[in-house]
């Protein structure tokens, strides 16, 4: 499908993805504007099909970044030769992840700073999607509540994070004087990270047997649920390790002892497997020190 | 435009984008999901174009989400009134906002906590990109660095958010033994929030009098840009208040001495503010407590 002529292209097209424009593509390609326009113009005629959206940032059209993820690739493995070779290896391609908002709030941060000398480029998702973007080609590893591999990914097992439902004392004793009822339920304002988030749902539906309509905010960060929580504005499931301090000192109480482990898991593409092998050692040594087995 | 006949329509169109399914919209409004379809369907035909894109999340078309926003409108309207006769409210309908993520990471949770009983569906972007919501018709408000009102929309001057540039000692003495020099930026991981943060652009044109390729970490979220920073990934700009502590300490320095102030404003809908003038006046509380003047 492609020709070796068409990496001049596909440098252009993943800088272009990866910058955002066309201008700052060329400068980091040490190239004019027009040199990167015109070559991505004849990566698109020879794909026949669309690789850019033209915009501010510019994007990826699904052929275009799956082009470009291809592109990032050989550029891991040349980096791969480089280091093999003894020679310093020039600029580090990043590495494209998916990673779902509380493990980096929780642990990921540890295990890519273990990694060396790699680039990260996240993208965050719900822990019940981030092995899609996988699935689609855009990332190149995830860290997934899906326990199932993705076609030509390897799955390792991390453990679990533990979540326990939480909010204020004061909003406890006003929202749920009588304990956690559906009536209750139904009346208290609840956190919900996105409509992806089913763990608010899930456990109401352990607690009473239902599912209920409850009243929410939609806040899509984690720390900004704990700070939510925090605030009284309402109750919601938070990660064990940011709500220690906060439940010592008082401030939150949980509202059922029974904690939520959402086992995880990290899905790697095989064929990054091996140049990402220095990364998926350190995310199981930083799951295993933060994660429940 | 609208009948009055089409409002059980409009209802059961705000539940399906709320709550991302006909399934969980039909729970909500308390009939069945072949009712919220058919309600939809109607809907549809009377305006001559698709409102819901079926998926998982269901989601709305341009014209879809602009209907749900008039009937979120309209059930703020109808709180107001039940208020205002002395009735209780029945479940408050959630008013959707855009918020730069540094915002809520920092002051906006307690502009949220003190406006009382609302509920509130964040949506989080850059603070240059946050107000685009609001010109499209998504959100009734914004958080933004917009410094010119949007069409139909009030501007409320918010102050300045304070950030500064910082490293780890290790990493600043590794990768800047020189200063901040164009040839140790070119090659010492920076930190990018994501494709359309300016932050360290600009603050390294400020420093070198010029437009560099930097080396990027694609890091999310506001508080992962801070771990990123304290594990040695990168050097980035960080909003004063959530380094004051690290910098106390030791664990992070400044690159420069010099702050880089972004101000920040309020963005309001001309026909929501109103009803939302309680959340005005809690924004503008919490902003000056913490915001530079």
């Amino acid at each position: 499908m492609l020709n070796s002529s068409d990496y001049p292209s596909l440098a252009a097209l993943a800088a272009v993805l990866r910058h955002g424009s066309f201008e700052a593509a060329a400068q980091a390609l040490s190239v004019t504007p027009s040199a990167v326009s015109q070559r991505i113009k004849a990566l698109e005629e020879r794909m026949g099909t669309p690789l850019v959206l033209r915009g501010t940032p510019a994007r990826g059209t699904d052929t275009g970044r799956r082009l470009a993820r291809h592109m990032e690739e050989v550029g891991l493995l040349e980096a791969q030769l480089a280091h093999d070779l003894g020679q310093s290896g020039g600029p580090a391609t990043p590495v494209p992840l998916a990673v779902n908002a509380d493990s980096l709030a929780t642990w990921f941060t540890a295990a890519m700073a273990g990694a060396g000398e790699m680039l990260f480029q996240l993208t965050l998702d719900d822990q019940d999607h981030s092995a899609d973007w996988l699935k689609r080609g855009e990332v190149m590893a995830a860290v997934s509540a899906r326990d199932r591999p993705v076609p030509g990914c390897d799955l390792h097992p991390l453990g679990a994070l533990r979540y326990y439902a939480v909010a204020t004392p004061e909003f406890a004793a006003r929202h749920f004087p009588e304990g956690i009822t559906p009536e209750a339920l139904i009346k208290a304002p609840s956190l919900l990270f996105n409509e992806k988030d089913r763990l608010q749902d899930n456990w109401v539906m352990a607690q009473t047997g239902r599912k209920l309509p409850l009243p929410t905010h939609r806040i899509p960060s984690t720390h900004g649920f704990v700070d939510a929580a925090l605030a009284g504005l309402g109750w919601g499931l938070n990660p064990e390790v940011l709500l220690t301090p906060h439940l010592e000192a008082g401030r939150l109480i949980t509202l059922a002892p029974e904690p939520v482990d959402i086992a995880l898991y990290w899905h790697i593409s095989r064929l990054s497997a091996p140049v990402l092998a220095p990364l998926t050692a350190s995310v199981k040594r930083a799951a295993r020190a933060a994660l429940i087995p």
